[in-house]
């Protein structure tokens, strides 16, 4: 064993220095065994952040993350696995549909999941929201679960590269969090981890997205693919625009509501056409040549939705939580809605209850947003155009003052701006 | 009182923005008080060193550290005060022979002092190889001694700018020491603290010095001097080279003698060049026309050192410790000596036993390196080019292992290079 310092680990990537495979192996497992001190590691990933790392040094990284736990193994499925990463925006309920979709069509879609955190929401919380399901699965039940319905939607044990967990607490207090490398290792190592033969990454770019430039996305999802790739995990990423907030609903049961509908045939049409556009990759990345799209009208993904449920605790014909406060926006003039902020709208939700600022708060199950409007839609003075549901009088005016700005309605005609922007493969 | 956070913080610096006023205020007091952690200012300290401080920004980041502790009150002294500070080098004994120099010529001289750390020798740790000699004083003790002999050298108080022994011992082991912005705010605080009326900067460049250009140097001295003026310290920055060690002797006890010799008129040359040019630049800050020179051949600095010693306890006639182990490194061809590597002549004093590797390490007075040959002499093969002393056998074979390569015997005639190299006023 070779022995390392922390400083010279520190210094040589602050110099722009290349890391050995060794110093990135000593230095994650000596972190992890606290030999290396949190400043030590906070001060590299922000020498990180700065200096990035090379394809070499970002594979290794990852893999010391991967061996840091347990693997999955999912092999030996009377179904092909294939899995969908959202890099996160407001409204985001597409892995609740996509799931039992994909299933529906043949393949088995394993999604190990995380709860929101600020103004994204997180597929746990949502789903926590219908009395009974529990997010906590054994590795039997998650294979069990796969082989007879196709879908598993819980929580990411943590066995999976628990480095990631105490990294990414570290990366939330010390303003590492936005560095591609460590954006896409703690990505890609969980979802290595995991045991998925495809992965697809809906890396969404906007106001109501951590990336703001198409640049920056592009930058990310060619890193996450080269990853998979290069980890025997066939991958790609399809841009999506998260300027404006995905569908109507925004908050736990609202978004629980609202994928139900989907599964149903019904719902807005931004969130069907993203769910069958995902499907049609995965499928693809499977070798699954069934067209998604009738799986929502027939019935079938729904029902595979309600199987899924119900293995996991679940009653899906139960009434969601509903909020004790309502309170509408309206527009103060006439006009076309030019924008909708979904930045605006994540953090009203998150405000009204339905987020979190730590990760150890709770969520409300009822709180959220009903957007009623959309881009380009002609508007009267005042019409309705946001509900806000809360448990709390003061979150409802919390909720208020985050969204008095999210609409701005101007004199101009607008064409709705396109979802699907851009596709990566490796 | 406004409120921060420190990723706010954190990510402003990091993204290239200005900090203001009151977050640097904030985010120093909170990092004492603890309630910003170790691995929130590292992650900042190492954005800084990526994307500066600018001039305001810094005069505040080192406004906040004088105003974390107390600030000596030097006014009203019999004599106009000036200090010298040295940025570290090998064989750099200077304060010893300055302090009583610029004392004889009628000047006060507060130096408050460090230790020795890695290959850098500390003035305290030299001074304690005297018998007797103690370097904690009150702060009574300093006026009344400023007042009554003009020179003191004796340990900084734990109350002159206390953050920046906390920040100081963060860098040291997040790898953020090399920031100019850091460096310059930790070594002004202090002397601005101190409360001297004017300063000398001894920025030392090359091999042995932690600056090893000389647009480095200049840029660190420009922000030293410009921060001193902004805070009322006539301040100028003498840049000095340290390729080859200073003077012949390396090591505590070693280098007291040599400074006595150098205070009894004799010594190496370039000892006794810089010390009389820096203590020529130190009078004319403080308008004093007298020529330091002839203080040292006429034994009036000398005396000034014997009162100094004794009125901290020490015994200016007292054997120093002398080593219980010798050996000398011999030249292993003629030649003629081309360059002297500062920096292994440090490494091997310190492995020797002279310096320490932590600041809680004990060090040996009688260790250290005695150089026997300068650059460009002509030596004969078997010819002595050092002599080391330690207390330890072992510690002797690490410093011969240390000292190898650091002398360069060649064909080409030589000549000495320049000591003094260039200076900045305000």
């Amino acid at each position: 064993m070779s022995y390392y310092s922390a400083v010279d680990v520190i210094t040589t990537k602050r110099d722009k220095g290349i890391l050995a495979d060794e110093a990135i192996a000593w230095i994650l497992d000596a972190y992890v065994r606290g030999d290396v001190a949190e400043e030590q590691m906070s001060s590299l990933l922000m020498a990180i952040y700065f200096n990035g790392l090379n394809d070499t040094e970002l594979n290794t990284w990852t893999d010391c993350m991967i061996n840091s736990g347990e693997r999955l193994d999912l092999r030996g499925l009377s179904r092909p696995t294939v899995d969908k990463h959202s890099t996160g925006g407001v409204g985001d309920k597409i892995s609740l549909i996509l799931a039992p979709l994909v299933a529906a069509c043949g393949a088995a879609v394993p999604q190990l999941s995380g709860r929101g955190l600020g103004h994204t929401g997180g597929t746990l919380d949502k789903l926590e929201s219908i009395p009974g399901w529990r997010a906590f699965l054994s590795n039997d039940e998650i294979r069990n679960q796969l082989d007879s319905i196709g879908a598993v939607i819980c929580a990411a044990g943590h066995g999976l590269a628990p480095v990631d967990r105490k990294l990414y607490s570290l990366r939330d207090v010390t303003g590492t969090v936005e560095s591609i490398p460590l954006i896409s290792s703690s990505i890609m190592s969980k979802k290595i981890a995991e045991g998925t033969h495809a992965l697809v990454l809906d890396v969404k770019v906007g106001r109501g997205a951590f990336i703001k430039t198409l640049e920056r996305a592009r930058e990310l999802a060619t890193t996450m693919v080269r990853l998979g790739t290069d980890h025997d995990v066939a991958t790609v990423a399809q841009l999506t625009s998260m300027d404006a907030p995905l569908g109507r609903a925004v908050g736990n049961a609202l978004e629980v509501s609202e994928s139900v509908e989907v599964l149903q045939g019904k719902g807005p049409d931004d969130v069907r056409e993203l769910s069958v556009e995902l499907a049609r990759i995965m499928l693809e990345l499977v070798d699954i040549h069934v067209d998604p799209a009738p799986k929502l009208d027939d019935g079938s993904a729904y029902d595979v939705y309600r199987q899924m449920i119900l293995a996991q605790g679940g009653d899906p014909d139960a009434v969601l939580p509903i909020a004790q406060f309502r309170n509408d926006v309206l527009a103060d003039h006439d006009g076309v809605i030019q924008t909708i902020d979904a930045l605006d709208v994540g953090i009203a939700a998150w405000r009204l209850g339905a987020g979190r600022a730590r990760k150890e708060d709770p969520v409300s199950a009822s709180a959220g947003v009903v957007c009623l409007v959309r881009e380009g839609e002609v508007v009267s003075k005042g019409q309705p155009l946001f509900e806000l549901y809360a448990d709390d009088e003061g979150h409802l005016q919390r909720g208020r003052d985050a969204i008095t700005d999210a609409v701005v309605v101007g004199e101009q005609p607008v064409h709705a701006a396109a979802l699907l922007l851009e596709r990566v493969n490796k």
